[in-house]
């Protein structure tokens, strides 16, 4: 293992995060934050915060001086792991500086822990947008400054997602028919000019949607300050918001189906927004992994609307007619929720705990989905899901037709490379055995009290916990129940916090960049 | 497809089935049965039953006259499928015959219906022990008779799956694999003596050891009938009793400590209890799987005796130091569940739902590990999880060392079949699949008021719908909550109670049998 050449590659991590501290330090002001007063508070601990990022870059330049240039597969692995422990750490350090408050016990404000901080930074990195404050709109809580910041942290995980996806992600052949498209950009460059032209243009449709979204929202009524804030919890498929009703707390139809609208972009592989805005709108509309992505909110934004108005009151007064408005609500409200869990996002508009069993149970289900390769979106990716069905499907005709080799197909073309069965499976496995490990744990570490105290039958920890480890290992954010769309994270322990932490990271980097971390074999010199 | 010879091999079924009937008319007499009087309508509904299965073997017998002797994978596969579909039918007769009766509903006695019967009898040939049956110790309603045909449902079951490993999984290398041990037999014969060398060992062995657990318990204090019942329900780890509080009915701790051990017997890999019984102990003791088996149950039973007397009150006065006889509670309560759930049987001693939710969950996750291979045990076996976890681990090193080809190592044996890391994978992809399908449904077929009326929370229906499907698709039986212990699936609809069925004859086939009769492509003229 070259360890100075991956200090050298994180000192340019710590930059990069005290570089962007500083854009949140004007949320300070009261022009733009639209607090009554200055934030010192806020303000002093963000400078304090740029200034460890910065010499925290300064130390690990230091000890990666002279490395080596070649980078191999084990330090990129360790760059990118633990760029987001890195970036976890120094990205808490503004919520313990400042004292931000996450709760009150008694009547007394309780300011946030280390392991608070490191789940919300870990939260906002990883585009979880799960939160353990509990009342964001107290100014005295929460700076706005700091609450900017948090947001921040979103913008940055989302643009990690999509670079490192260009750089990581999308090479091989496994990972080729992952993005099945090729890397846009000139053909006749050489891969590495070819992989940073992908980046640049991919970082720049990013930042381009997040400035777009964030002026129609401007439009729509939010001050600056909010509309960045949406911005970058909608197109990093984040969720942190700047109410505590989340992007219900806007009450605006408008807002919500813009966020809907781009919160569908989100989820998109880039390469074909890309393609789109080349006028090749065609790649988009005939790519399997789209159309299936679209088909999967259209049938359960149907499902929800059906069950939710003909067989339950969650949309309609038990006997009587829909109404023509409680149809309007019902497709609003079934629609954002499918596509803000299905793309991983989190925002809420509606309390889906007061919905029917059924109905909860899909949105459960499509936590395990996640959005498209190639997108900032989360969880397991929809091709990944194709590609499941289809080599599950083979296997079963495998077992009476053993001699015959077919390969698995996509939208016609055959995909030929022998590993990629092999690594689904291994990815759904994974998921699989993290998740009920985790699940077992989490029933374990955190006590009944916790959801007597919370006010939640206790009855429901089992599937509550189920729901709040798929919600972070899939940042998605909220779950069932305990951390239901009106809950937050705060009342569980800081071991299960821990936890969380641990799984979002995990969850946000494909898995293997983090276990490798913890392989005592990895570390060992080559 | 030969569907001739398919014919013929299932007229054999038929013929087992109406023979294996005939061993339940004794009951119909007080003398065997212990009941009151002797029970016309149960004799008389078996004769009838016997009549139907010797035809229906006469009627297939005619189809399949002159077929082609030649037994390929494909009619193999449609052969085990279909048996037992077949068995499913038959079974269900004399349950419907003999008016059996299996609840009330507002003092009226209400007979089972055809659903009723077919999940009834699949649960007795899929060794899974669910009932729906509200009162089996009520003569007027469920004939000793009947009661006893249930329960040689069982025994039929866990016999034709320790015939069925011989003759199908533990075929190829794959299989070999997953059996380890070469089968038992002279080795100087063809593969074919030496199968049914084995399978007449390996039926030998399991009626030796029903015989044998039937006895003791007799000697402990059952009357025949329920040593037999009970020792049918054991050794096939199926479940079904005598008793509506299932074995703890008998409130003998000898009773209780002699089932144990037989259903860790039962559980065993019937390959490694011959070899012990030709005095070669140490194969049993080396055998990678037995030892993790043995290892599953000895930590969790810690686990629950642990957390239930020193972190909750499940076997301790919260604040009092444990007593000596509050110990022996805890272990004998904590291992029976454990064995009984490990080994997918199914019987109670304790309301385990009335535990903390630690252990609730644990007995869950153990729903998803089985028994051992070569076993009467149901459920995913021992064995493919020790793989599991051994392929992932490879793959995970795999990624950061793409160029190291590591085999898989069982108790120092590479196992080179280069199939068998994907057919384990694949295994567990459907297990998942399946699982994650099949809970969406029921939450979705079984309205809310089944839980009102039943008097259970509607708050659980989404983890006692989870548990259900987990304890019929790996046979167990009992899950949570409202299937829990001292429940049933008499509630259900008969929606439900269908999807149940094909869950348990999926599950007991280990999947692959059953899948591919829903394949159009399986049935089409080779």
């Amino acid at each position: 293992m070259n360890l100075p050449l991956v200090f050298r590659l994180l000192s340019a991590i710590s930059w990069l995060i005290g570089l962007t501290m500083v854009f949140s330090l004007p949320a300070a002001w009261p022009q733009f934050g639209g607090q009554a007063e200055f934030e010192t508070r806020g303000f002093y601990a963000l400078i304090v915060s740029i200034v460890l990022s910065f010499s925290a870059g300064i130390v690990l330049r230091y000890f990666g001086r002279g490395a080596p240039e070649t980078l191999y597969r084990k330090e990129a692995m360790a760059v990118v792991g633990l760029s987001w422990v890195l970036a976890t750490v120094l990205g808490a350090v503004p919520f313990l500086l400042s004292d931000t408050v996450y709760s009150a016990a008694e009547g007394v404000s309780v300011p946030m822990g280390i392991t608070d901080a490191l789940f919300e930074s870990q939260s906002g990195f990883s585009t979880t947008g799960a939160t353990v404050l509990t009342d964001i709109e107290n100014e005295q809580w929460v700076p706005r400054c700091i609450l900017f910041w948090r947001s921040s942290t979103h913008f940055l995980g989302g643009l990690g997602i999509i670079v490192l996806f260009v750089a990581v992600l999308g090479q091989g052949s496994a990972g080729k028919a992952l993005m099945r498209t090729e890397m846009p950009g000139p053909s006749n460059e050489g891969s590495h000019e070819r992989m940073q032209h992908t980046a640049w243009i991919f970082a720049s449709i990013y930042c381009g949607l997040n400035l777009l979204l964030a002026t129609i929202l401007r439009l729509e009524g939010m001050t600056w300050f909010e509309a960045i804030c949406h911005a970058f919890g909608t197109m990093a498929t984040g969720g942190f918001s700047t109410r505590n009703a989340s992007l219900g707390g806007f009450g605006s139809n408008a807002i919500e189906y813009t966020v809907i609208v781009f919160m569908v972009l989100a989820g998109t592989n880039f390469t074909l927004l890309y393609l789109t805005l080349l006028s090749k709108p065609g790649k988009l509309l005939r790519d399997p992994e789209w159309r299936t992505y679209i088909g999967i909110i259209v049938a359960s934004t149907a499902m929800v609307m059906l069950v939710g108005i003909y067989l339950t009151t969650d949309f309609n007064q038990q006997g009587s007619l829909p109404q023509p408005q409680e149809f309007e609500v019902a497709f609003r409200d079934g629609l954002f929720q499918v596509v803000s869990t299905l793309t991983t996002t989190g925002f809420g508009t509606a309390d889906y705990d007061l919905w029917n069993n059924f109905s909860r149970a899909l949105l459960m289900v499509l936590m395990f989905v996640g959005g498209c390769a190639g997108s900032t979106g989360g969880g397991m990716k929809v091709i990944r899901h194709i590609l499941f069905v289809k080599i599950l499907r083979r296997e079963i005709e495998h077992s009476f037709h053993p001699s015959v080799v077919r390969h698995i197909r996509l939208a016609g073309d055959s995909i030929t490379d022998p590993d990629l069965p092999r690594n689904i499976l291994v990815y759904f496995g994974l998921v699989a055995l993290i998740f009920t490990v985790s699940w077992q744990v989490l029933v374990g570490l955190e006590p009944d009290s916790t959801w007597v105290a919370a006010g939640h039958p206790v009855e429901n920890k089992l599937i509550d916990s189920a729901s709040a480890v798929a919600a972070t290992l899939h940042n998605i954010g909220p779950g069932l129940g305990i951390v239901g769309s009106t809950q937050n994270y705060a009342p569980f322990s800081a071991a299960s916090k821990l936890l969380f932490t641990f799984l979002m990271m995990l969850g946000r980097l494909e898995l293997f960049a983090i276990l490798v971390l913890v392989v005592p074999s990895f570390w060992r010199v080559r």
